[in-house]
């Protein structure tokens, strides 16, 4: 029931985010135009993570940024960070309490590079070893499983983006965002009927691939912690390319395919299933 | 029995590898110097995807690189690549026909990038599109899942990283390797008999942390293709942020453990199953 509610408190916390952080978020993109950036160092885990994959494409199409997505161990365990220089360093994380995030923070601090912490906690350790702090005000996130905070960091990372290209149509479309969420969960007794067919499933993979390779991350995890079964994620071309052997008559495939640059790869893929 | 017998060719193959691909591995590393290198950008699919997180951990721990792993949609759906100033764009591919890591690779001259191709084939379109090619001498790969490229992928990635460094006595580890593999697969009868207890497991999951991170991956890929069992691979890290909650009594969890730095990182996981 927690759950539940906080799904449907989305359309509002987006639209606060959006309002409220804006100012705070070009802040940001100020102090970064200002550097020599070559390309954002990103640490996170879980839902974060995959909001980190959304960044990979999202700053990479719009901003011409390519990412890295942090090897935490080297940083904990091998104590041989690799060098950032002229790197943006950004960590991920709802409580702000992950210790592995936090070490890459501040090996990046000490290594001169700008940091970054998206959290839902302010006075979180995560926030207090950044320089700047972007707040995803989702408010108590009592559920286990993460959604609301999820959608906030979606949003903060395309106010990011929005905020580096200052374009105003950018920001434009952002405006629209919460306003289609609220139509998705109009959709709720449809799905509820839908997903009917999928009640004794055991086990099943996960596609996306671009923007939305995230959210067949996202969507397993959530199939993982909340249900217990087995859900792998993958981008559709890797898929293809071994994994299918798995695919054998009845075995669920979900494919996230809304219309759009990468919709030709994922109708390739669902020819061979 | 091909996968049988080319899994026995792995000892030979290495070190060949080691004895006839040095000289070319140091010619990069010579040119790779001479350049305002910033990161490393790779690309590369199914098993030679894994060895990329491989070089990913080697060349941030042993050689202070970060390593981007490269999201080919971008440039081959969405046609917006991100800009890669001052990387060493590497493509890896057994068949080197793979067009999505072939555009990569091609990006990466257009953008004048020093760029690196590892194949098996030296004649193929990935290698015609890079400045320098690594080959694989794996000869022919007539199995379905590749073992003896996977290895030689790893070694060759192993020597890049010693020919950075330029300490010899990186070399001189490098020469044990191909002993220590005959010794693995020594264990062949031993193993045959070890595995009897998985004989009607359905689905697991394989963890690994670290340079280990990359073997999860890989023995994960390889139970796909092979027995079409759902097996999925996690850091042991991020397997216990979430996931872990599809572990139930009975379900089969495989574990990279061996010692080193992460094995507590491993062990702490595996307290909790």
């Amino acid at each position: 029931m927690r759950l539940y509610l906080e799904i449907f408190e989305q359309p509002k916390r987006l639209n606060e985010l959006l309002v409220n952080q804006r100012g705070a978020v070009e802040r940001v993109a100020d102090e970064v135009r200002k550097q020599d950036l070559q390309y954002v160092f990103l640490a996170a885990r879980g839902s974060s993570d995959n909001a980190g994959r959304y960044a990979n494409y999202l700053l990479g199409s719009e901003n011409g940024l390519v990412l890295a997505l942090a090897t935490p161990s080297l940083f904990t365990y091998y104590h041989k960070p690799p060098i950032l220089k002229n790197a943006l360093v950004i960590g991920i994380s709802q409580s702000g309490q992950s210790p592995d995030i936090i070490s890459v923070l501040k090996d990046g601090k000490r290594q001169n590079c700008l940091t970054l912490a998206l959290t839902n906690m302010f006075g979180s350790p995560l926030a207090k070893n950044a320089d700047f702090v972007l707040e995803l005000q989702a408010g108590p996130e009592d559920a286990v499983a993460a959604t609301k905070t999820y959608t906030a960091e979606l949003i903060m990372l395309a106010m990011l983006s929005s905020a580096l290209r200052g374009e105003k149509k950018a920001w434009q479309q952002l405006e629209q965002v919460s306003g289609w969420v609220g139509q998705v969960l109009q959709l709720d007794g449809f799905i509820a009927k839908a997903v009917q067919r999928y009640r004794n499933m055991q086990q099943c993979v996960v596609l996306g691939r671009g923007y939305n390779y995230s959210t067949a991350f996202e969507w397993a995890l959530k199939l993982k912690e909340l249900t217990y079964i087995s859900a792998e994620a993958y981008s559709s071309a890797d898929f293809m390319h071994g994994p299918i052997a798995i695919v054998d008559g009845g075995f669920p495939v979900l494919v996230v395919a809304p219309k759009g640059k990468v919709f030709v790869s994922q109708m390739e893929a669902m020819r061979y299933l």
